[in-house]
């Protein structure tokens, strides 16, 4: 499954990232990885201590992905509108799903604090950066009204990772792309009376 | 774990619709629901054909009674506003996050039509009456600007499901409660200028 430039213990990782965002923590079996990986059982044990081990690097790679995409767009030029738009209409593999958002459904993740670390760094920051960038859209008037910077933030997040769910439930995209339309004509009319 | 005045059937549903809360279908095995209903194998094949039947039983009951609870608050008193809010402010367990949003994110639910199906028809029966609310609000002049009731209605609900999301990554209700009402202020300067 994966090339043989990848050293063993990339295989696994990234073996594992994909394991965890079809079929969660409690569905990845270690067998499973290591057949995705093309990898003995003594190899994984060589390079991992076990699931949770393993599953760690998968997760902390797959958190810095995302926050990287997030920046990506929060990051570029434009009004604070603009790049809130451009987060939000970012490429996604909507029917997937969030491959960190999913693993909050995973009870062995968040009852681990090790593996939900992450998780929950990843999300708060993403929360963190959106709230800064509503903030200064209300700093410079072009966002008005009595906003919140960090509801509003938790709104836009929030809006993003229930799209999926939704999104997921009807096996179509749709619903996520009105859920994100329905956000952005809310945003709009402050926008407007700047 | 169930009364003795619950059948066995219903003993059966019940602690299926708590494992597949709880752990997911993917986590969910035929034993568990066994052990947790105090009911033995024998028994439980003579009631129901196996996981997939009894899953949707227990799939169906909690889709009618998300379906109610939603109900309670849209089919209430009050301006649509007020409606709209008493839907967002219900009481919920919100850690332990939607007994069916949670299953679009088990891919045995999703790629098995028949399970998929009870998911996606609460779902999406709940954004057509979210919708009819915000058309209300819309066609009375108490909501403005220019607003599309289905898209408003999929991100009321997408702001409710990803609110779970964030909630169980922190361990905390808060990010729950700050996308809610960021959305009740994004709806408010609407339903003010009415």
């Amino acid at each position: 499954m994966y090339s043989a430039c990848m050293s063993t213990p990339e295989r696994l990782i990234e073996a594992t990232r994909e394991l965890l965002w079809e079929r969660g923590y409690v569905g990845t079996s270690p067998k499973a990885v290591q057949q995705a990986a093309g990898v003995g059982q003594g190899s994984m044990y060589h390079h991992f201590a076990g699931k949770p081990d393993l599953a760690l690097a998968a997760i902390r790679r797959t958190a810095e992905e995302l926050g990287a995409a997030a920046e990506a767009a929060l990051g570029g030029e434009g009004t604070a509108y603009a790049r809130i738009e451009a987060y939000l209409l970012r490429e996604r593999d909507v029917l997937r799903g969030c491959p960190v958002g999913r693993l909050t459904m995973d009870p062995e993740v968040i009852a681990d604090p090790a593996l939900r670390a992450p998780v929950d760094e990843v999300l708060g920051r993403l929360r963190a950066r959106l709230a800064e960038v509503v903030q200064e859209g209300l700093d410079s008037g072009e966002l008005s009204g009595p906003l919140d910077a960090a509801e509003v933030a938790a709104t836009i997040l929030a809006t993003v990772q229930g799209g999926y769910v939704l999104a997921r439930a009807t096996g179509t995209r749709d619903p996520f792309d009105h859920a994100v339309r329905g956000l952005l004509t809310l945003l709009a009319p402050a926008a407007a009376t700047a």
